[in-house]
């Protein structure tokens, strides 16, 4: 599945240098091995020279999947680890890889919670185009993200869900590694992509014995994506399932397009409330981002055991339902008023953070949307200051995009593709340019592939 | 002859993230590629963990003999290159990748000045079971091998010949590379050992336009040599040949045998005693040495253009006739004073650093001598205190070891093996068990391989 399979298994010494020597002959490494590595590496005791050395060669000769689910325990149990033995529920959990206007979080925990659910969602901030579940959820005033693991475990027992920060020790291995594979050329190999992310997940804590614990992992591919060709999006998923089986987690992957904004609306506040409208029912204008909340929250239903792979349809039907009843609604409420959210803001969409004027982009020509740059709407938002270029960098959460076209759409010049949500019109023209820029219209309309491209169960 | 050579050449930028993209995914490098990275080595700009993956890329893809070549220019521009361009005759060197018993300089140098060639043999000291030449000269009471170029410049002109030591600043690209090699697994790499070797050779300044300026590598192979595997050391042999051409200088290679210590005699002032006695024509007893400095010397004066390559008997004839006459003594004796060396103690070689006691080493049973772990005869010397464990240590010139069974001799138990040349018996015992575990003994004698292995002539 990744790298040749087949290699010989070294008998070099579980030293750096027989390490290297055996990934640079061509051999599989042992447990040992790579324990060693990333003990090293941590410690110090393994200097940058060698992380340097080590990454290459893995990039050129491939690991194995035994090798990489290795690499990933090793990372995950690098530094903190959840620990998640009071939580008295399977656990769940959602990893996706990103892209624009899919905050599926907010609608996914609440309707796993309604199912008797454990979700602990330790989330990230953004970067660059792609948005971050944190930031969208402080758009809610008072939403607090700093929960102890004490909190954690109290709220995954009480309200069944908690939307949450890591600690700043979580895979330190990695926090490294990755720095490294930034300035080494080494960024583009699925085996180092896939522990990278994987391990932060296993240091969730999922995987715990005697619990149906389960993962369900978001692959974006596309314009907008991270990976943006399909075949290497699918190999990711692929490799992500098969580490998370060998850590004890129940997992799928669903491979879904990010070929354009997954829904109208891009920017922190703005998802909120695409979600929230969601939430109450409003799925019209939302179908693509409905759709891959429901595959998504579907297949964890599955992987946790609540139902068999062919009762699909009905698991299907019972996400749907907490929805359409209002359920998952007041779930989600319950999460807000739980982490410190105002929830007269979920209630009245109004009082979340907005923007002081709107801007129209219109076309420039007539056509069809042949492709969008959906990253593009992305750096978009960041123009605008609603997403970030450096981490830690603070973010105006009002502001955003309103996406009017999308793939197969008919255009004439002068039709809005979107609207600007603006606070600060300093780099207006910079957001403007990439709205025009970020769309292709042709004389005659293309065809576009599936939504969901592939859905790979582990078990 | 290195790695693929059919390889894509690199349409990458020159920015060290496209150099290690290109190598990992097998391109090949350009000259500005190369020379980007050796700057970015010396200047800092370029990080360890970048090395670290650069060493590792190469020793999986191999490099190709025009990416050798220039990766060893750079390395050589990177410090101090000699400024030769004063020196009015064509100039030759000799390079030996080392052994024990084999101070051929102290020979080949004279003969060379004899025939109207400039000698400028910048030279090392010794480290582990290697003799270094500087080592060996400083033997002589007084010599200095510590000139400044005008007085290496001044000495070729005169003289003819100078023995000295390296600047501190030669290929410091070199010295970094070296060191993270040591620490990477990536020692094993034919180019990366050519480029190192070659480096500081072509900093010494040879290659200058309107000169025939020629050097001839004699590349041991064997028990006692860095290289221990025969067919490596001719691909080694082969490599730096490559590199020498492609820098303008007129080089050939001679693949020689260090299966056994090259004469009886190893230890510093030992050494300097073996040239001078084949200096006086006292070849009897130091054949095997005698052959090496006439096949090294006779290829140079063809390398220089004295002589045709069909002119081959000659040549050896004119060498032979340079030692017989006395002449190259003579030029010896007048390179030692250029130097301030105490030339009474060429005369009388009593002069020389002695040892207090001698040490006969036996036999411990009977049997032909089938195998000698020649390096071990090395180490016999460092464990005495004629060589250096780690570099700057101090050195006794006096002391080493007298080797009297060489390979298909026939011994009894009782008969003397060696005779050590003891100052100091602090590590006496691992002298003596050193000798004692070199020798292999067989019921049958084993038949063994040429000295000279194999010629390379690069033009």
């Amino acid at each position: 599945m990744i790298g040749a399979s087949a290699r010989h298994v070294t008998t070099n010494p579980v030293t750096i240098n027989g390490t290297l020597d055996a990934l640079m002959c061509g051999q599989q490494l042992t447990e040992p091995h790579i324990n060693h590595f990333v003990r090293g590496v941590v410690d110090g005791s393994i200097a940058p020279v060698q992380r340097g050395a080590f990454l290459a060669a893995v990039r050129i000769q491939g690991m194995s999947p035994v090798e990489t689910g290795w690499l990933t325990q090793a990372m995950a149990a690098s530094g903190d680890v959840l620990d998640l033995s009071g939580v008295r529920k399977p656990l769940a959990d959602k990893h996706s890889s990103g892209g624009q206007s899919d905050l599926t979080s907010a609608v996914i925990a609440p309707v796993l919670a309604c199912h008797g659910l454990a979700v602990p969602m330790m989330s990230g901030r953004g970067l660059g185009p792609t948005g971050g579940t944190l930031d969208a959820l402080e758009s809610i005033p008072n939403f607090n993200v700093g929960l102890t693991i004490e909190e954690v475990v109290s709220q995954l027992n009480s309200t069944g869900a908690a939307i949450f920060a890591s600690s700043t020790n979580v895979a330190p291995a990695d926090a490294i590694l990755y720095a490294d594979r930034d300035v080494t050329a080494t960024v583009a190999n699925i085996s180092l992509i896939a522990a990278s992310i994987m391990s932060k997940k296993i240091a969730e804590g999922l995987g715990r014995e005697g619990f149906n614990d389960s993962l369900v992992l978001n692959v974006t591919t596309g314009s907008g994506a991270f990976m943006s060709k399909e075949a290497e999006a699918i190999q990711l998923a692929e490799a992500m399932v098969d580490i998370a089986i060998r850590s004890g987690i129940n997992t799928s992957a669903v491979v879904s397009s990010m070929d354009q904004p997954l829904g109208p609306l891009v920017g922190r506040s703005l998802e909120i409330q695409q979600a929230v409208r969601v939430l109450r029912g409003e799925t019209e204008g939302f179908e693509r981002y409905y759709q891959v909340v429901v595959e998504l929250a579907t297949n964890l239903l599955i992987q946790s055991g609540l139902y068999s792979a062919a009762q699909f349809d009905e698991a299907q039907a019972s996400v749907k339902d907490k929805i359409s009843s209002g359920q998952a609604l007041e779930k989600f409420m319950e999460i807000v008023a739980a982490q410190g959210g105002d929830v007269s803001a979920i209630r009245d969409l109004n009082k979340l953070p907005t923007a002081a004027t709107k801007v129209v982009v219109r076309a420039t020509s007539s056509g069809f949307v042949n492709a969008i740059a959906s990253a593009q709407i992305g750096w978009a938002v960041v123009y605008l200051g609603g997403g970030r270029e450096s981490p830690g960098a603070p973010i105006d959460h009002g502001v955003g995009v309103h996406v009017h076209k999308f793939l197969g759409d008919r255009v004439e010049k002068g039709d809005p593709l979107a609207t600007l949500h603006v606070n600060d019109d300093a780099r207006l023209a910079d957001s403007i340019a990439a709205i025009q820029g970020a769309y292709q219209l042709g004389g005659e309309p293309t065809e576009h592939g599936p939504l969901i491209i592939e859905v790979i169960r582990g078990n």
